[in-house]
C-alpha cells in the first residue's frame, strides 16, 4: 500500500461524508477479516459504499495510491472471493440496497448490489414472475456477491444460473471509470459480451453497482417427490433415465447414505437410513403436464430399481421433503466443526463413476466424506467434515480435496460448478485450464487493472501456492 | 502484409498438404470477396482448413508475418463479419464438417466448425432432443459462423440464442496456441468465462475449431396460430398481454401491413392484406398444457382487439402459416434488388414506440421500410428496400439506418440483437457503448492479438469510419 492508513482515511472521508460508513476500529476490522471459507485477513480500513459516485471515487483513489480494494457483499462465499488477503480497503456493498424495481412488462428487475437475492424473487412473485437462481444462501447473500461468483442453486438444472439472467450491468472499472454493459433487451450482440465476462469474475474486473436481471413467468404449479434407492449407482441411473425421457425437473437433488443418516440423527424426519441414496425431485409448470410427468418420473425410477417413493400432496408435505435436503449442512457439522464444501462438477454420464472415485478417496485418506448435491447437472457437493485444530487430519483433507479436483477434471468435469475459485482453488487452475488458457485470463485482468488493485490474490495462483485449510 | 503472396503460398503449402485446398485463382478470390452484407474485398489467398493443427500453424505463420486472417463459414452473415477488408488470408472453415457427435446422456453435441447448423438439430431430433437456436439461415449457415456471430432466431424468445447453448470450445488463439474453454458440464465457474467471451466476438479473438453445445429435450407437441389486428399498436399490446399472462411461446413473430401485402403479392396465401399487423404464435410443450395455453393466448389477443384468429389443426396447416413469415424476405426484394436488413432491438415495453419512430423515419427519408421480426423479445427487423445503383436513394437509406440505430439506443435498446456489428455497424459502436466501454473491449482484443491480425477491421470503428451501403 503506497499510502499510510491515516492519510487514506482522510482522503476517504472526503468521498464518504457520513463518517459512520468508514470503519477503522480493531473489532470492526476483525469482523471483516473472514468469510464462509478458510483463513482470516485483516483489512486496513472498511468503507460502506452506497452510490456509484462513491465507488468510482474510491477506485480512482485506490488506483492512484496502489491500494488493494476488496469488494464484499454478505461474505457467504465458500471459496474466499471476498477475503482481503493483501489488506487494504474492504469495500462493503451490503448496505447499498435501496433499489429493487420490478418491471412486469419488460420482465426485468433492476437492483442495487446490496439487495438480498431472495428479496428479488419475493418482489417478482407479487407480479406473477420469478427470479430463478436460488443459491442455498439466497436469504442472506446479496445479489452483488451472487453476480461476482455466478451463483447456482438447485433450480439451475431447468432454469440456469445467475449469469443466464443478467442482461445489463453498471460497473466501476479498476481505474474508477463507470461503464454500462448490455441493457434491458434479452438479445444483444453489440461488441464483446462484457456482461457475461464480468459476472463470475469474482470481483477482479470491476465493481458491479447496478444490475438488470431477467425474470421468468412464475410456474402455475409445482410437485415434489422423494424416490429411494438401495444403492447410489441405481440412483445415478434413475437421474439419467428421467432426463433422457424428455422431462426437465426444476430440481433433482441427491443425498447419499451418509447424508441421510446425518440428517436423521440431527432431526428425525423418518428418512430411510438403510437406503443407499435418495432423490428429491421437483417438477414445475402447467398442472396437467406435471401430473403426467410425475407418472413418467416414477416409471423411470422403477426401471432403475427404485425401493420406495413418496409424493407430497400438500404444501406442508412438500416443505417437509425439502427439509431433509436443507438440513444436510447443519447436520453434518454437528459431528465435527469444520466443513469443507466442494462443488467439483462432472458430465452427467460420469456421476456413477465420480461416486466410485469419491468412495476410493474417502478410504485412502480416511476422511469423513458425505456426498449430496445437484445430481441433475452433475454438480455434486462432496463435503468433508473435519476439525481444523487437528493439523494431521487437515493435511489428509488437503490431499483428499486435491484428488477430488483431479478426479473431476479427469472425468471431463470442472473444479467448480458454482462456488468459484477465490483463494482456495487457485492452486489447481492450471491443471484444468492449461498454461495458455490461464495466461489469456491474466492478460484480460492486466489490461483492465494494470496496477492489480481490484481483489488481488484471487483466481490466479501466486507462485508456489498450495491448498491450505488451516488458519495458521 | 509483411510477405509476398507467392512466398505465403509456399509456406501455406507446407502446412496444407492437399494443394486443392489453397486457392489463388482470380475467380476463386472473387467468389470469396463478398458475403450477405455490403461491399466486396478481394483476399490475397484462400485456405480451406480441416484440422486444428492446420489452423494453429496458419495462425502462427500469419502472426509471424503480420498477415490478416479472416475466418469464414458459409458467409451468410448480414453485418460483414467475414469480409476480408484488409486482404490477406481467408480461412475457409466450411469444408471442415467431419464431426457431429450426439451424446444423449450428457445431452450435448460436439461439432466441427463447418457443420451446418440445421444438421445438429436434425441429428439431435433422432435422439429425442433438439438444438434450439434457429437462425433463418440454419439450413445453409455453419455452426462456426453462428458461434462467431452469436446467432439468434425465432425460438430465442423461449430458448435463448447460440451463446446460451455453448458450454465448451476448442479455440486457436491469434498467436496460434490451442486452448480449451469450458467443457461438457453445464455449470462451470472456473475462472473467467472465455467461452461466452469468444462466442459473439465475431472471429476477432480466436478461431473456433470445435464446440460442445447443450441439447434440450424435444417438446412433446407444438401448436401454431395466427392472430390478426387492425393496427400495429394493438398487436404490440397483445404481445405484452400474452407474455405477462405467464405464457412463454416458443415463437412470437410480427408482420406489419407492408410485409403482409408484399408476401401476398409474391405468392397468394390468403393473408388479410387490409390488416395493420399479424402475429404468428407457436406454443410448445406438453399437449395438455398447450391446449389450455392456446385459449389463454386467444383471451389476451381478444383484450387487445384481435380482428381474427386462425389455428393450425394439422402439420400442413402449421407449415402454411409459417410460410407467410418465411416469404417476407424473398417477397420484399422483388420490388427492389437491395435489402438492408437491420435488427435494432428494444425493450419489450418500447415496441409500440419503436414502431411509431420507424414510421416517422420512413416518411422523413422517403424510404421503403418494412417491419417484421421477433416481437416477443423486442428484436425487430426493420428492412429497407432500395436499389444500390441509385446513389441518391442510398444516401437517404444510410441516414435512415443511422436514425434507426439512434432510436433503438434512445429507447434503451441496442444496435444489434442478433446480426452482429461487423463492418456495417462499427461506426455506431461508441454511441451505444461510450468511449470507456469500447476502450475496454479494445484492450481485450489488443492483449490477445497484439499484431491485430485476426479479422481486423471489424467491430471497432476505424478513425472517421461512416456507414457506406454502396460498393464504390
Amino acid at each position: 500500500m503506497g499510502i499510510k492508513t491515516e492519510e487514506l482515511h482522510t482522503l476517504l472521508s472526503e468521498i464518504i461524508q457520513d463518517e459512520t460508513r468508514i470503519l477503522t476500529e480493531t473489532f470492526d476490522l476483525v469482523s471483516y477479516s473472514f468469510d464462509a471459507s478458510f483463513g482470516s485477513f485483516t483489512p486496513d480500513i472498511v468503507v460502506q459504499a452506497m452510490s456509484t459516485t462513491e465507488v468510482a471515487a474510491i477506485m480512482k483513489l485506490a488506483n492512484q495510491h496502489n491500494v488493494a480494494v476488496y469488494p464484499r457483499g454478505q461474505a457467504t462465499g465458500l471459496s474466499g472471493g471476498s477475503l482481503p488477503v493483501h489488506g487494504g480497503i474492504v469495500l462493503d456493498l451490503s448496505q447499498w440496497n435501496d433499489q429493487l424495481d420490478i418491471d412486469p412488462i419488460d420482465m426485468v428487475a433492476t437492483v442495487s448490489p446490496g439487495v438480498i437475492t431472495a428479496d428479488i424473487n419475493d418482489a417478482a412473485m407479487k407480479e406473477g414472475l420469478m427470479y430463478p437462481p436460488d443459491p442455498s444462501s439466497a436469504h442472506v447473500s446479496t445479489i452483488g456477491g451472487n453476480l461476482a461468483e455466478n451463483s447456482g442453486g438447485p433450480r439451475g438444472l431447468k432454469y440456469g444460473v445467475t449469469k443466464d439472467y443478467v442482461i445489463g450491468l453498471e460497473v466501476v472499472t479498476p481505474e474508477g471509470e463507470v461503464i454500462r454493459t448490455g441493457g434491458r433487451t434479452i438479445k444483444n450482440v453489440t461488441g464483446f459480451d462484457l456482461t457475461k465476462l464480468i459476472v463470475g469474475s469474482e470481483g477482479t474486473l470491476g465493481v458491479i453497482t447496478e444490475a438488470t436481471v431477467r425474470l421468468h413467468p412464475k410456474p402455475l404449479a409445482t410437485k415434489t417427490m422423494m424416490t429411494v434407492f438401495h444403492n447410489i449407482v441405481d440412483a445415478g441411473k434413475a437421474v439419467t433415465l428421467i432426463l433422457t425421457s424428455g422431462i426437465v425437473p426444476s430440481k433433482l437433488e441427491i443425498m447419499d447414505n451418509a447424508s441421510i443418516v446425518a440428517v436423521e440423527e440431527y432431526e428425525p424426519l423418518g428418512l430411510p437410513t438403510d437406503a443407499g441414496a435418495l432423490l428429491l425431485i421437483e417438477l414445475d409448470g402447467h398442472p396437467r403436464a406435471i401430473e403426467d410427468e410425475m407418472e413418467r418420473v416414477k416409471e423411470a425410477c422403477t426401471k432403475a430399481h427404485m425401493a420406495d417413493v413418496q409424493v407430497a400432496e400438500t404444501a406442508e408435505e412438500e416443505q417437509e421433503l425439502w427439509k431433509a435436503r436443507k438440513l444436510v449442512s447443519p447436520a453434518i457439522v454437528r459431528e465435527k466443526p469444520t466443513k469443507i464444501s466442494e462443488d467439483a462438477t462432472v458430465p452427467r454420464s460420469k456421476i456413477p463413476e465420480m461416486f466410485e472415485r469419491l468412495m476410493v478417496i474417502k478410504e485412502k485418506y480416511d476422511v469423513d466424506l458425505v456426498v449430496f448435491g445437484h445430481a441433475g447437472d452433475g454438480n455434486l457437493h462432496p463435503n468433508i467434515i473435519a476439525d481444523k485444530r487437528d493439523h494431521e487430519e487437515m493435511r489428509r483433507v488437503e490431499q483428499a480435496v486435491g484428488e477430488i479436483f483431479e478426479a473431476a477434471v479427469d472425468l471431463g468435469g470442472t473444479l467448480s460448478g458454482e462456488h468459484g475459485i477465490g483463494t482456495l482453488k487457485a492452486p489447481f487452475m492450471e491443471m484444468e485450464l492449461g498454461e495458455v488458457g490461464l495466461d489469456l485470463m491474466k492478460r484480460i485482468k492486466t489490461s483492465w487493472d494494470p496496477n492489480n488493485i481490484l481483489n488481488p490474490g484471487k483466481i490466479f495462483p501466486e507462485p508456489g501456492q498450495k491448498l491450505v485449510l488451516t488458519d495458521d
